[in-house]
């Protein structure tokens, strides 16, 4: 099942994607948020539109938001795939980097973005997103983590690379946390629709392509991150993990950072694209 | 004016404290959220305590919970006492660092803590909490701060040193974000009745002193604090920012770190005491 919130900003409504149509779930829910996800949601969603209980929603020319109201985290793994650990000038870790960035950064995933005042190295990470279904603290194994995702999506974890470096003490979040630096979804798409061990992930600045690797190149896969994840805090239903993201980055010094006119587009295989324009 | 929530875990009731007695705001608020601080609500208490609109509730053997309803951010200064950093290893910060406690840490300020699992380096940190009271986004200067401070806490911003400096690659949210890391209150208290700048801060284990120093002694004072902030996130009503520690910590090696069945107590001058069991 796919999932989506669509709408205008602050006011969207929730929606199940079926055959590219949309049909509204506000029969069943306010929002697509932790209560929905820990309380049996999706299933009632599926059962309803089986059940022909949905109405359908115009889908031409809507504007899509995040497809989960804003979480109580967002959680990101810095250099989880090895080659973009080299091109940050770091070997692989040995254990998951944990980061945050404020949870209103969450932004609906062709909302344009501001640049930040006074930033020259605004940067791009395609990422697959993970959102937790349930609350996890301490879980005993990683084979025990998939019953606590709630599914997938599409994640842009973008960065200012001088704030996140070289102004905080090496604290990256200075340089994570600007407004619309999280572009996440268009869709929230359930576990049982894809293979998390194995999707492309791609970027393309202004048509030309930047990242292009699979999420079978992570250090450490989705399930290992959310047990170790579990054993540091509690992951709470609705919550957003960022799992990392391959090379081809600014950082890298292969490609010039973002600038205002530019226009990004990231792609995970089988969640979703999305496109932000640039603003000064 | 000085508040509170007081009440059963998840079900506080939000209070004014006037006189050491406690009269409820229910008629007033659901919360003390940052809707309440964003639109006035401060002073609309107060008319309606001045009027006799409000209802006194029993103050004796009260649970006291964080005086402030879940933020959306919770952010932690780093470094931020010249000799706190030297007991660090670190010389005085030339900028703000600035690091991410997930909100869920957020509890009452005599809860007991759990001591997480493994840890060997559980550390207290006595600060000036101070609550954001509206949306502060690229101040034009430290003078312009003030408007946008709420409140006063007292909080303690837990740290596990291991999982903080050793398994994260740098990043210390891993070792900041366990349950119950961060106790505020139990007031929160508002700007005129305290001088922010020259606060005196404590703790104590078993009653021994650890930490005695003055808000005087910060390397960037609190107007600097939310200016610097402001210019690389949004903060938002009810956010929290801890303002750093001073010295005294057990990371200096002078004191044993906690361990199940020690006692401690932390106050900041005016703003109240906590005091938490730590649990194995």
């Amino acid at each position: 099942m796919k999932f989506a919130r669509v709408g205008p900003r602050g006011a969207e409504i929730p929606v199940l994607v079926h055959d590219q149509r949309l049909f509204s779930l506000q029969s069943l829910t306010a929002d697509i948020d932790g209560a929905f996800l820990a309380t049996g949601g999706p299933a009632k969603a599926a059962a309803a539109l089986a059940a022909g209980e949905l109405t359908e929603v115009p889908a031409d020319g809507v504007r899509y938001g995040a497809p989960i109201a804003r979480p109580s985290a967002v959680i990101g793994i810095g250099q989880n795939y090895a080659a973009h650990a080299a091109e940050s000038g770091s070997l692989p870790p040995e254990q998951p980097i944990i980061f945050l960035k404020t949870p209103n950064t969450v932004s609906g995933p062709n909302d344009p973005v501001t640049i930040p005042h006074g930033s020259t190295k605004t940067d791009w990470e395609v990422e697959l997103g993970v959102v937790i279904g349930k609350t996890a603290s301490y879980l005993d194994s990683k084979e025990a983590a998939r019953e606590y995702i709630a599914g997938y999506v599409t994640v842009n974890d973008l960065s200012e690379r001088d704030f996140q470096l070289n102004i905080s003490g090496g604290q990256w979040s200075k340089g994570k946390s600007f407004a619309g630096f999280c572009p996440a979804g268009p869709y929230l798409v359930t576990p049982d629709e894809v293979d998390a061990g194995n999707l492309r992930l791609r970027s393309w600045i202004n048509g030309e392509p930047r990242q292009d690797s699979t999420t079978a190149g992570m250090v450490f896969d989705v399930d290992t991150l959310i047990h170790d994840l579990s054993q540091y805090l509690v992951l709470e239903p609705g919550d957003l993990v960022c799992t990392g993201t391959p090379e081809g980055v600014g950082l890298s010094g292969r490609f010039p950072y973002l600038k205002a006119g530019d226009v990004l587009e990231i792609e995970v295989e089988g969640l979703g694209r999305q496109r932000q324009d640039f603003l000064s």
